[in-house]
């Protein structure tokens, strides 16, 4: 993890379907690290490899799913909720982070 | 180049040395997509692959060099200058961005 200004640069490893959600306050920035990631949007899907980078705008609802697993780095304000504005078994405490 | 809320990613590709200087207002991240780039800082330097990111600090004087090549994702924040405090003649119009 590391920081920039007031933003989290994070590391997530990633398996199979995440929460779908949005988050009404921020874009939220997904750059692949290795493996392949989709995320889900309303009107589509992204699929993105190591190196490809995708910016969800605030807002907009998606689910970000990976059947075999993805390092993604996470780039958002550092107050941003995981799962947005969805709760789930998935939210993180970032208290904890 | 994509923008994340007031955020520029941007991709830049580099070949050689770059402008030694330093951003008093912002943190700055290199995150590498391809090749090597090292970042002379006044005490040491970091040298990162793919997929490697470092930060360097609000007002910490640093000098990308990458003497064969690299494909480097900035972060930033939009209006920051590429040669920071610096200006040269590798100084880039932003406005021309």
């Amino acid at each position: 993890m590391a920081t920039l200004n007031d933003y989290d640069l994070r590391v997530a490893r990633t398996h199979g379907e995440f929460t779908r959600h949005r988050h009404p306050e921020t874009d939220e920035a997904f750059l692949v690290l290795a493996g392949s990631l989709t995320i889900r949007l309303d009107d589509g899907e992204v699929t993105l490899g190591p190196g490809q980078l995708y910016v969800v705008p605030r807002g907009v609802h998606h689910q970000p799913v990976s059947p075999d697993g993805a390092e993604v780095l996470l780039i958002e304000p550092r107050e941003t909720v995981n799962t947005g504005d969805t709760p789930s078994n998935l939210t993180a405490d970032r208290r904890l982070a």
